[in-house]
């Protein structure tokens, strides 16, 4: 493993709680590799990236997006003929294009971009997280297998993807989110330019909250996958004007009838779109009045636990002052969203589906 | 009060119980005047419009707002000359342009969209609320004295702003961003238009959930909104567009420099803005990972409000099995923070300052 950070580390844990493997991992950071050894994430520390290749089986270059390439070079200029190398940049394509190796498999695990460091590394990190791999047209299949069955221990879903394809989706459902936020907030910003800012104003309502949650996330993560996938990026950006510019021309032609059915097929879209991003069937929401002292939300979701119903997903939306809010709650299957519902009014909170 | 929902019907019930009024009701819905009358959001129900006004101190028009102009003007008609009239709407100028009455305040609270009917009506729906007030140039200034009075014994906020304006940030903070999320949803949809949807596809991670959480809001409602307030959101569109053409040129001169000090800024933004909005100071974001299971956050919840730690924001991102996740929680001021970083590390759950 070359580079122990929180997916290098939890590569280590679980190959070597899950997999038995012996693993020696390099980092350019000293006080990293240390903790790394210290939570047993790796087996043994190795004073440079050569040796740590060197007899190995299996190599994940998990360094920044900046790095990987050099590093990947390095590894295979050191790593043996059967040893089968791997990434696990956010991006795919530059990455795949400059490694034309047929030991090199491209990688990218949907898992724990949050927690960056070692000391956060799990071994269940990967547990049912796909696994995007982007193999060469030249990728040897015995190595493509290995890697493969090697993620499968890990507990991951491996799952083929071309590097393009990988890149064009991450641009449209990561990459552009992030860029739209940061745009959002800059936007709403540029509304108090003049540093007159009225009392009570911005009024940032919970739309505005969610749409700009990951504004201005981690720069060093960040610009390298701008930059990776610039192209990428730029088409999403290209498409999203032109559908823009689709809806403003139904807004300037005042068109109830075609902005009603634009919405209306949003919310399919979406519905579809998380039912199929979540096991278990469609997903239902609850928005549930709550007053915002300590403990609310704590009552609804242990009644909620004692039952049995867990929630997919939360989001909290305080009122102006914070004494009261609405929190949606996201819960799969249908009866169960049913029971929670019950269970919610038992307690008295008013609640209704979304 | 003329049109008894959530909001009508939290009017009544606050006017009732906090400013002695008596509390007159009427909807075109026969059910919803049952359903207010039974939860005492109103003292007597009128045959019409026309009779709930008359002798009235004062009239709030709480239709949707595709009603609101012709409900106004027929309150104007039958009110007294001492009576001041103002509405609810979300959009504020054409209603404002509309109604040239020196008794007529537009209005619009910052309250309850989330859960629709006056069953979910209370008393307490604006307490601490901004509820923006549009005066015309020659609204009387006793009667403008009124309604602020009485929406302060109402809980809420009274904050006076020019209808223009008001559209305005309503457009960048609340409808582009509910534009946006019906776009992206479409854009990611399309993915998939051809109807092959590979296996682990599509992979829908945390910044494209939250950024589509309003994608195909209440259609009933939307569709009023996007045309009461298009000029608006197409400027909105139009600024976006401009600053969507900066990044562009950005990634494709891939001048990393710029990308991240835009990224930065972006930072900035988010958190005076979410600072701004919220009282108690700057806010903390905290990010735990946690397993899935039920009671898990219930568990962080409890020990946070044992503490008198209040969360002030919190998102729960699965990972794609349900059985792990990170929890974004925010927390308002720098000791209670790091006092909930205390508490969660101690219940062994990884936490880390976001």
């Amino acid at each position: 493993v070359l580079g122990v950070g929180l997916i290098g580390g939890s590569i280590g844990l679980a190959a070597r709680t899950r997999a038995d493997a012996c693993v020696r991992g390099w980092d350019p950071c000293r006080e990293a590799c240390e903790r790394a050894l210290a939570l047993e994430a790796i087996d043994e520390l190795t004073p440079d990236a050569a040796s740590a290749v060197d007899g190995a089986d299996a190599v994940f270059v998990a360094t920044p997006i900046g790095a990987i390439v050099d590093t990947t070079r390095l590894a295979l200029e050191h790593a043996g003929e059967d040893c089968v190398v791997s990434d696990v940049g956010s991006t795919k394509r530059l990455i795949c294009d400059s490694l034309a190796d047929q030991r090199f498999v491209g990688g990218h695990p949907l898992a724990g971009a949050e927690t960056a460091g070692v000391e956060h590394a799990r071994a269940d990190l990967f547990d049912g997280a796909t696994w995007y791999l982007s193999p060469a047209p030249g990728t040897t299949g015995v190595l493509y297998e290995r890697l493969h069955g090697l993620l499968r221990r890990l507990g991951a879903l491996p799952t083929a993807i071309d590097a393009d394809a990988h890149d064009r989706m991450m641009a449209i459902v990561s990459h552009l989110p992030h860029v739209l936020a940061n745009l959002l907030v800059a936007q709403a910003a540029s509304l108090f330019a003049d540093g007159d800012r009225a009392p009570g104003l911005p009024a940032i309502g919970p739309s505005f909250r969610d749409a700009t949650r990951v504004a201005g996330a981690n720069s060093a993560i960040w610009t390298d996958i701008y930059l990776s996938n610039s192209d990428g990026i730029i088409s999403a950006v290209d498409e999203l004007g032109r559908r823009l510019e689709v809806v403003r021309r139904g807004l300037a032609a005042g068109d109830a009838a075609a902005l009603a059915s634009w919405n209306e097929a949003a919310r399919r879209y979406r519905d579809a779109l998380l039912g199929a991003a979540i096991a278990g069937g469609p997903i239902y929401e609850l928005r549930v009045s709550v007053p915002n002292r300590p403990g609310v939300i704590a009552e609804i979701a242990l009644a909620l636990g004692r039952a049995g119903v867990n929630i997919v997903d939360m989001a909290l939306s305080p009122s102006p002052d914070n004494r009261q809010g609405v929190v949606a709650l996201w819960i799969a299957a249908e009866e169960r969203a049913a029971r929670a519902r019950e269970l919610i009014a038992e307690l008295g909170f008013p609640v209704a589906r979304a």
